[in-house]
């Protein structure tokens, strides 16, 4: 029983750290008080906020620097892999269905990204898409930069809601990389060009159409992998 | 030093009985080994396996059911608030692109669920439908069975990922219902009811439209509040 009471009142001390950052108190980035602070803070032994803090590290909100102290999350609350997609067994499913929802999500992303992006934003959209550009004609793996090209993107398209969503498109290009094994490198060029461009243009329908057409080809490139395993034993 | 070793440990640890769940080998919703077997499979102490559990615990991977033992969770790695949005301040422009992004998904899942769902699954939709309406008429909060109406059609539309993303539309649908201090009523019940029936006449278009509508009328309320929010002493 005291097990559970404890595992209780470390839960109360984890809400009530999160509502201090909710309320503004503890920010983004910054460093929280130590842990006798905290203890006073909230009334609780510094046992339970222990506990506490070790809870909300779990989940990406709070993350603990060795030699500087306990720090609110930059990525707050938003764990790496936050819908379960590496439980999902077949691969070339996953990837098949996540470019379905890719393509309900990043044309419009690419669309809003032309519409309303910086100049600022825009230089940078354009610097990752060369950085993407040059892996790729080096023959080096490009994966992460490819993910911060799209990232750049969802960034410029001032929705709230939008860079959480992130995580989810990121792991659906890492999904896809496993699965195509990163064959389709000169459309990804060809592709993520015309999307930077009309994002530079502020030309949202064409940003809308260059980015669908860049789904496109990974979706069929996914189709025909599936259909071959499907038949594996016709020729 | 010693503190960030047994950190180490636990963490491959919680990896191990991840891949033990991936290959399949504990399954959704069963019952794992016990802390002494753990630590034989994975050949670390138990105080290793009893941080390693904790970790999947507070990642809703695993759960532990008193006196009964710990058990792979049916909701594998779903957090209940994937993705942060209880960080984000402005509730109403939160609400605005969280209905920015529902009329990205939902017209789609709507319609693949028309095109999908099996008898079963429509008679499900229709029950639960009539179970909203049932609520509204007695003037009674109807939020959790509102999200289960969304729930099931999301089931239906056969895609592997979309499970995935319900708690995001759920999520959604709570801001929402704070926003509006549920006000729609009327509107949720004609629009809910054209989503359930062109589902249970395998019309595609029409879910997807019927679903566009009950998005819109949303939309076009949270936008008058937001006007009305934004010109407080004009009058």
């Amino acid at each position: 029983m005291k097990s559970i009471r404890k595992t209780l009142l470390s839960q109360t001390a984890a809400q009530s750290i999160i509502d201090l950052i909710i309320n503004g108190r503890y920010r983004q980035g910054n460093k929280i008080p130590n842990e006798t602070e905290l203890s006073q803070t909230l009334e609780v032994s510094r046992t339970t906020v222990r506990e506490a803090i070790k809870t909300l590290v779990s989940q990406n909100i709070l993350e603990i620097r060795r030699g500087s102290g306990t720090f609110v999350c930059d990525k707050l609350g938003i764990v790496d892999d936050p819908l379960g997609f590496r439980f999902i067994g077949d691969k070339v499913q996953l990837a098949l269905d996540l470019l379905e929802i890719r393509m309900l999500l990043e044309p419009h992303i690419a669309e809003k990204a032309a519409e309303n992006a910086t100049d600022e934003e825009i230089a940078d959209i354009l610097a990752q898409c060369d950085r993407v550009d040059a892996l790729i004609s080096q023959g080096v793996a490009h994966d992460a930069e490819d993910v911060l090209f799209h990232t750049k993107i969802a960034q410029a398209a001032k929705n709230v809601v939008i860079p959480n969503l992130i995580p989810v498109i990121n792991q659906a290009i890492f999904v896809l990389m496993q699965v195509t094994h990163r064959t389709l490198l000169q459309e990804t060029v060809t592709t993520h060009r015309a999307v930077a461009e009309a994002i530079q243009a502020h030309d949202g329908a064409g940003a809308r159409n260059a980015m669908t057409e860049h789904i496109m080809f990974n979706q069929r490139f996914v189709e025909k992998l599936k259909a071959a395993e499907e038949q594996p034993s016709t020729r």
